[in-house]
């Protein structure tokens, strides 16, 4: 791992060096998601079973091949072992119930000459959820996406998983059984989400598409944003570590593999006010490396991009990290709800030593689809509210009519718009 | 007008073809500002000025030429006529007063383990608002972007707008003055988002850029997208009215031209249920139309795009304005409320017939910047909320990691991810 000095005349540049991420967009992917989109758009399930048999390695004679019902989700859930049903049946229960206090509320008031203005809050009508299929089907990633649709009110959830080789993932399935998943669909690819934008014969046209992929899934969603909404396309994932020294070594050595096993690009960073800190968390990781499974990953992400960085105090700590505006950010400190106060930048906090970042992921609540490279300076998770609109409600009295008019008849004639102005002039009673 | 009828078995293709409209990318607009953004990344100040004084016709030295202050602002305001003073205050506070109501504040709750979730919400740092110069200045523009940043706490609101020739507009500065713009520069185009997107020497980096612009701007926007937030993209303005008849027709062919005089391309769609209302309102228009300033955008507009539909009854009218899901919805009906509620999709809703779309265009308190091109089925008006942002909050109690650390280690080893259950694991007690 990298090491910076907080106190390094080049500290500003060395750490705008370490969060450095290019995320070029390769125009041969681009061209070939153009096609498919285009071709699905135009031939519609034809061309998505075509795609699905080449892409996948499936033998599907129709969309009917690629279509799961909701008894084949009630199976997958009822094949686990038990212990795996009840935790997912308890992770669900406090995804639900975190999601549930981001639900809001149509308002409306009343000002003093009988107008009315507020907000009506609706809920989406159709949503699709992009799964990832083979190695990284992520059960939880069904949950965090399915879960505040379902809780937004969405009447329709739409999931989409590719089988390849037609190998289905009971656990992805129970956990879009227990989710509010209505409708499944096995496809996969730029050609998934170009049958949930545009709609086929079979897969109806949904209104947002969120959910993880491949580069092909990627462009394929910046593409079609805008025909539908999309969340953010997110880049690799991050976790920001600031402790005080009061956490095990070993705790903290693990919660930055838990990052770095994801992805050799993921980056983990360590910040703390003590180099003696620094290196027994060096040696924790020097020692508990050898009994991951997924060690090479874990070392490419902490030598490509990976970081110690020595601080002062931890208010220099706390202005480091809003600058890095990190997806998660662990404050493992004595007092932390002090700390979380000066952190105005984060897609997660996780708070205090018994927080690591791995409860939030599968089922502390939150959802673990979070803002990354810096984008938590202007994003949010995703939540409930990502699954609801908005529409202004403005019901203007006789009275009301009286007051406004004259005021917006000046401005629409300040920006010569006369019919604007006209519009509210012929309300006027004098 | 093209006339439709719902009842007719071609409808809904008829009605696509009166909604379609392409926004196609001109590669060449993007690649003339792929380079302006690339230049002013690299040459910050020398490469704005240098673009201003060609594209603007100004005869700039240096960014201190193109930066106002507070003085020039205030002075602005000054040199209005009263009313238009008092106009731009009184609209002022209602806006603020209504955007008030959409902020949203920070929460938490402690579950029965003593593991405290929630979220913590915060402004952002800093916002630059996009206003367009010339003809198309607009003051109210200035209101409805800036404000909400505003009221949602945002320190830093950064406004740019180019002065073609050096001409500057004092209703624009003015209504800049009182919506809390705290710094302007007289810059405009790909040049003043790319200045905001990556920062110059003198003007500072942004988290989130906002407002209208032409074809240049736009295709920089979604350029700079990732780097910093955008607003949406926005097509062309559009109005359904729904009348049932006992609005006088005037008011409302005046609230088609109002939609209309905007731009050729802007969509003005009336829906009646009486055949003979739909002929009272074309005849009201071609008598109105005479004392328009505007009436050869206006006449192009409702010739080009502009249309009149004849529903059986309200429910059905209700049935194809959540199919348009409108930027704006008149609903110029008796017992507006009621169907208001029928109505899932739509930027805002304006109820009743004292309620003109223009009202709500400069002075009623909502937002005026609304999601057009079906995109109200997916995205809400421009508010507070948008300039605030989300922390997920998870502080987990030793108890409550004894729980949770044994779900998220079945899921974790379910996911093959065991750095992640490790992390789980060791800190459960036994």
């Amino acid at each position: 791992m990298k090491f910076l000095n907080k106190q390094s005349p080049n500290f500003q540049s060395e750490l705008q060096n370490l969060l450095a991420f290019e995320t070029a967009q390769d125009p041969k992917i681009d061209q070939i998601v153009a096609d498919i989109c285009a071709d699905v758009k135009q031939r519609g399930d034809e061309a998505v079973v075509a795609y699905t048999n080449k892409f996948d390695g499936t033998n599907a004679q129709s969309m009917a091949d690629l279509t799961l019902s909701q008894d084949d989700l009630r199976a997958a859930f009822f094949r686990l072992p038990e212990n795996v049903q009840n935790a997912l049946k308890t992770a669900a229960q406090r995804i639900e119930s975190y999601h549930q206090k981001q639900k809001q509320e149509s308002w409306t008031y009343t000002d003093e000459d009988g107008t009315l203005l507020g907000q009506q809050i609706t809920p989406l009508d159709r949503v699709g959820i992009y799964v990832p299929g083979g190695k990284a089907a992520y059960p939880s990633s069904v949950m965090m996406n399915a879960m505040p649709a379902h809780v937004a009110g969405v009447p329709e959830i739409i999931m989409v998983v590719p089988t390849p080789k037609g190998e289905r993932n009971d656990i992805v399935l129970a956990a879009a059984y227990i989710a509010g998943v209505t409708q499944v669909y096995t496809i996969g690819g730029a050609q998934a989400i170009a049958a949930l934008a545009y709609g086929t014969e079979t897969v109806p046209q949904v209104d947002k598409i969120t959910g993880p992929g491949n580069a092909y899934v990627a462009a394929a969603k910046r593409r079609v944003f805008g025909v539908v909404g999309i969340d953010m396309v997110a880049g690799p994932s991050e976790i920001l570590v600031i402790a005080d020294g009061s956490t095990p070594a070993d705790w903290v050595a693990m919660d930055l593999f838990s990052q770095a096993e994801h992805d050799e690009i993921a980056q983990a960073i360590l910040i703390s006010t003590s180099k003696n800190y620094l290196d027994e968390v060096q040696n924790s990781m020097d020692k508990l490396i050898e009994e991951m499974p997924r060690r090479d990953i874990i070392s490419a992400s902490l030598n490509n991009r990976g970081a110690m960085i020595l601080v002062d105090n931890l208010d220099e700590a706390c202005e480091v990290a809003n600058y890095i505006a990190p997806e998660h950010l662990e404050l493992s400190v004595e007092n932390s709800e002090q700390w979380a106060k000066k952190i105005r930048h984060a897609g997660a906090i996780f708070m205090g030593k018994f927080t690591s970042e791995s409860l939030g992921d599968y089922c502390a609540g939150p959802n673990h689809v979070l803002p990354t490279s810096r984008t938590a300076r202007f994003s949010s998770p995703l939540g409930t509210y990502d699954f609801q609109k908005r529409s202004s409600l403005i019901q203007v009295s006789e009275d009301g009519a009286q007051k406004l008019g004259k005021i917006a008849s000046v401005l629409a004639h300040g920006e010569m718009l006369t019919a604007h102005a006209r519009a509210a002039e012929m309300r006027l009673k004098d």
